[in-house]
């Protein structure tokens, strides 16, 4: 099987370029949650320390089991560790048998991103000139690039509460064609955005912006609300806008609707990708996307990724899993 | 974090040892079962598809967590592969970082191996010298060196219905100091035996031998029913022995005793290990465990493997999780 290290998914990503990574990978999310009822999803399984929580979260269809083992530390960055690491393996579904295994901590940051994208496609205005992103950690780099791929972004308004995090944010973006604003508010950064990005990371129940903060129109990627008792936005901001989900069964406990009845919430993002409901509705509804991370968005970006490992003969072969000629001889490998 | 190959787990094997090693990994087992109640534990969580089942089995404490990845695809041997591979992560519990991955299909068979021989310590008459075993697969080897580790055995009686397999056990074998007795029939080799491991491959109900076949004082290990729909002995026969298991919520499933009401189990493992009940009475009651494999078994040899790796310098460094001097600059790795 295939070993893919974060030096390989960085050489990847030099090999082949960061928007046309970014193509690919949503192209795959909008193909597999076009056929959304061909998997096998479960809400995934979480081990629950006092300072985080680890997560295995397994995706399948017929060709392609997939999971990832992730963790959630807020704390972590405080000991110079990453709040969130992860690990991915892909399995042929025909034989159990795993094909790789991958870094992930990149790859969820860029599946992430790649989906609140492909959200936005249906609950975006395609004009979208200004995006406000509250919160630069580790993610904001990635969402805001994956959005300029596709939105004509000309300026990029920010707020951190940690100005060290936004100095990082200029300096990883100052070669970009769009215009970078720093903001003393969260009010400042999203008065009049097209697209507004909440990704801070602190666990706590928070309330960013009120809805007359907003411009009509506006599409909310609702990131950092990703775990009981975190979330971003308040229960009174949900019920004014046309609300997205990925997977009901998994939001309702994890995502900022974990504080809304089931009712209030609109669609699925698949149901949108297959046509079923209609997107955006018109030029002032405003239309926020809960991204909590889901499975599926895993599978999609390990696919793609051991695609490109096999094209652009990327990651290293690892005898993880024992070759034999005589299956029933596995004591025979011990050379006793 | 460190990788552990097939390799590198043969190469641990060579250097202390196989007997040494299972004392090891027996220990680590009484150890851990002996302290059940500080476990986060949960059934195992398994994906179903036509041909088999693709398994994730997470176990953790305050220290570590741990989990496996494991297939079972009965029709693999067929296709030249094996009917059960796994990997196999330990993580560091105050993080969430994974410390190692390491190959587990050896590790499985020797971890299933070690489990029978810490219940048998409790289960089975000390003096036993016969050990019979129906089914000569993948894990028969393993089998019956940990047994032979611990008890004093001087005849080993074997069949399975496949004569190739039966040479093949009989070659690896060859060398031990105890007798090798092929028999041509299942009842042949488990008349008279103090020792019965039931070890085959299936996936269907079968009943293997009666109660009558069964010399009184008999230890009986069950290890192969091991899913819903698998099992080896029947439901009358399970009624006339004392049966123990790992853990109720998922052998009522998967084991033996998914054909039993829950109040014909007499303990659980750890029941005995804790003292919290005896083991065997007499010398004349036929004892039974049940053993499907469980996730803290996989946890008790990753920590026992981690810290050898550490002892003896074995497996490989890798750069699966990144490391960052700006926790918050994840962006900062691509070097863009």
């Amino acid at each position: 099987m295939k070993i893919l290290t974060v030096a390989d998914i960085q050489e990847l990503i030099q090999v082949i370029g960061l928007e046309n990574f970014f193509k690919r990978v949503i192209t795959a999310l909008e193909e597999d949650f076009g056929r959304w009822s061909e998997f096998i999803l479960s809400p995934r399984h979480g081990t629950y320390y006092p300072d985080g929580v680890i997560e295995l979260m397994p995706c399948a269809d017929r060709q392609h089991y997939a999971f990832k083992y992730v963790n959630g530390y807020p704390g972590n960055p405080l000991k110079g560790k990453l709040n969130v690491v992860a690990i991915g393996v892909l399995s042929d579904a025909d034989s159990g048998y795993p094909l790789m295994i991958s870094e992930m901590t990149l790859l969820t940051a860029f599946r992430t991103a790649a989906t609140g994208v492909l959200a936005a496609k249906y609950l975006a205005r395609e004009d979208a000139k200004t995006l406000a992103i509250i919160g630069t950690g580790a993610q904001a780099e990635f969402q805001v690039l994956a959005f300029a791929g596709f939105f004509p972004l000309e300026e990029i308004r920010f707020f951190d509460s940690d100005p060290q995090a936004m100095v990082k944010f200029s300096r990883n973006l100052a070669e970009q064609k769009f215009r970078l604003i720093p903001c003393d508010s969260i009010v400042e950064a999203v008065r009049d955005a097209d697209i507004v990005i909440t990704a801070t990371a602190a666990k706590k129940r928070q309330s960013l912006f009120e809805i007359e903060d907003i411009a009509p129109g506006a599409y909310i990627l609702a990131m950092g609300g990703d775990s009981p008792g975190k979330t971003e936005l308040s229960a009174e901001f949900l019920k004014q806008v046309r609300l997205v989900v990925e997977y009901k069964p998994q939001s309702l406990v994890e995502g900022e609707v974990q504080q809304c009845e089931a009712d209030l919430i609109y669609a699925e993002l698949w149901e949108l990708v297959c046509k079923n409901k209609p997107g955006r509705r018109n030029n002032r509804e405003i239309t926020l996307f809960d991204s909590v991370g889901f499975a599926l968005e895993d599978y999609s970006i390990l696919r793609v990724v051991y695609e490109l490992a096999k094209e652009y003969q990327l990651g290293t072969e690892s005898d993880l899993i024992p070759e034999l000629n005589d299956p029933k001889n596995l004591f025979g490998l011990l050379n006793l």
